[in-house]
């Protein structure tokens, strides 16, 4: 039987299987420390397309289609697609997806989305309910630049607080069977966040705004399965930032959990703060997916780290509400991801 | 075991109950023929609040208090709430239950969010992840027009295929457990959609957009478990209107099916056309939420109803892909409700 664990979580018995997964990036996270790990790096922003929502759309399906073609498997395979992006009303998955004409779960979870997706569909496959289901995310800088702030023709200055949105998307097959052998990397368990709303009414600082759902979540899978952060290789949030990881091991340290051996964050890795101005770092929904895909993995695979509890992190706030003066809410998702 | 059945559905061995549900509505919405089935009627369209998005906020969080007041549940007994709305980035839903302080898996399905939303939620009960989840989607007339079409101000004439925003909110508490002997109101099976596009690209004319959606659901749904629509008391979409009922009918007889004599819409149901001028009916997240709550459920509880076929229908459109000339896809979500 699974378990239902303390507050928030699930211990899965027969933990779902990464069965395939891809990544590509635009340009400039190409040219990041990560360069040689996406399978794809896309030098054209539209992808071959005429808007910004359109090349996010193009970007996800090749995703997808990579993951699916390294994995070796059909989209008829695919029981259910568990996917979501930062655009309002999910467009760039919408629109992105209609090809494989497979049943859509459409999520939103801001850039915690990763985290929802994966979450969701190893309950289904734990569940019983597939054999096999795709989970993937997308951003794109030009998007999130045009829903979120100003147009890039206009040259808004960014303040040292704020994060890059990642062009970038990592889309994940689980699998109720091993895909062989010597590949066992599995979803072992879940930690499902709440809102956490901290007051933070900066748009321009995420990683603040963020970094109190991280901690509320990290606190609670602690907590639930009476674990502390040595029983991990690696506890990585999605995209706090610099600031918002000052932050967040400052509010886990208040509450008795130094995590400042284990903690990493994918919007600190992915740009070289020397070499590339990104500020605080990168953020967006592609940002941990594809960080995932293209590090995270393959260290567990390889055995460099056994246990990773992955944490990407979402801030809920959209122009409309950042408008009418309200705060940025956080929510964070974490899954334990094993070599098993 | 739970049956994973032809392309798209799932029979459930253990079906989750309904152990709770509440609807509230607008004061239009509380003038129509359903007008004294809701639990509530709120006569003050901002909800005591100064914005559509905190009115939103504040109907999605009054009625799911509602549900767990009705079913005498506390919010610590909800392990997960699945829920979400119309706005960009999900905003009534995150600002609305923050205060619920429980694990959230934010959602996007358009209009058809309340059949992405009780899927989820009874594979979740049926898996053994949750004893309580709950259930709940909103729409507000006020902030769905300023997001999607005109300021109310401009006084802007609709044309005659529109539909006309529900402001109203349903909350649905699914459960492992039967609430009492003699109200075994259950979801059975699911089927779940797949985004289809038949190039409709009038943002005016939604059931058109959604019609073939909901005809790809409501065929593979009679297909996987082999039966007709003589074997439902009712099939019901969520927001078709009388255009989009139009469509999904033919389109249906098309591929071998007459449901004309089961088939209701709760677009079509919910305001009066003689008295209320509507146009082509209700639409909106909540729509198809409150009258499952309102009306559906409570026939199917009074032995009225023995089978019913839930199809909520979404239109995924929003203002950036509809100014970019993109088509309205649709999707539609099934959810069969039984008393057992």
């Amino acid at each position: 039987m699974d378990q239902i664990l303390g507050a928030q979580s699930i211990q899965f018995e027969h933990p779902p299987y990464f069965a395939g997964d891809a990544s590509i990036v635009g340009e400039k996270e190409g040219q990041g420390p990560y360069r040689k790990c996406f399978d794809k790096v896309e030098k054209d922003p539209y992808f071959g397309t005429d808007s910004w929502e359109e090349a996010e759309s193009q970007l996800q399906l090749q995703t997808a289609a990579l993951a699916l073609h390294k994995a070796n498997i059909s989209s008829g395979e695919i029981r259910y697609i568990f996917a979501g992006d930062l655009l309002g009303q999910n467009i760039a998955t919408s629109f992105g997806l209609v090809d494989l004409n497979r049943p859509l779960f459409g999520l939103f979870g801001a850039c915690s989305t990763i985290g929802e997706s994966l979450s969701l569909g190893a309950m289904t496959i734990a569940g019983g309910f597939a054999k096999k289901v795709l989970c993937l995310t997308s951003s794109h800088f030009g998007s999130a630049e045009k829903q979120f702030r100003f147009p890039l023709e206009y040259g808004n200055q960014r303040p040292l607080s704020a994060t890059w949105t990642v062009t970038g998307s990592g889309a994940f097959i689980l699998s109720g069977e091993s895909p062989s052998p010597w590949d066992n990397v599995c979803i072992t368990a879940i930690t499902t966040g709440r809102i956490t709303d901290y007051g933070v009414s900066d748009s321009m600082n995420m990683g603040a705004a963020m970094a109190p759902a991280a901690c509320d979540t990290i606190f609670q899978h602690l907590q639930d399965f009476s674990r502390m952060p040595e029983d991990y290789d690696r506890i990585i949030t999605g995209d706090l930032g610099s600031i918002g990881r000052d932050i967040l091991l400052k509010l886990l340290m208040d509450k008795g959990y130094d995590i400042s051996k284990q903690h990493m964050d994918c919007g600190i890795e992915i740009f070289d703060p020397d070499t590339q101005d990104t500020h605080a770092g990168g953020s967006g929904c592609g940002c941990s997916a594809a960080m995932l895909s293209a590090h995270i993995l393959k260290q567990v695979r390889a055995g460099v780290w056994k246990r990773v509890l992955l944490v990407p992190t979402g801030a809920l706030l959209s122009t409309v509400s950042f408008n009418e003066g309200q705060t940025v809410p956080g929510i964070a998702h974490g899954v334990v991801i094993e070599h098993v």
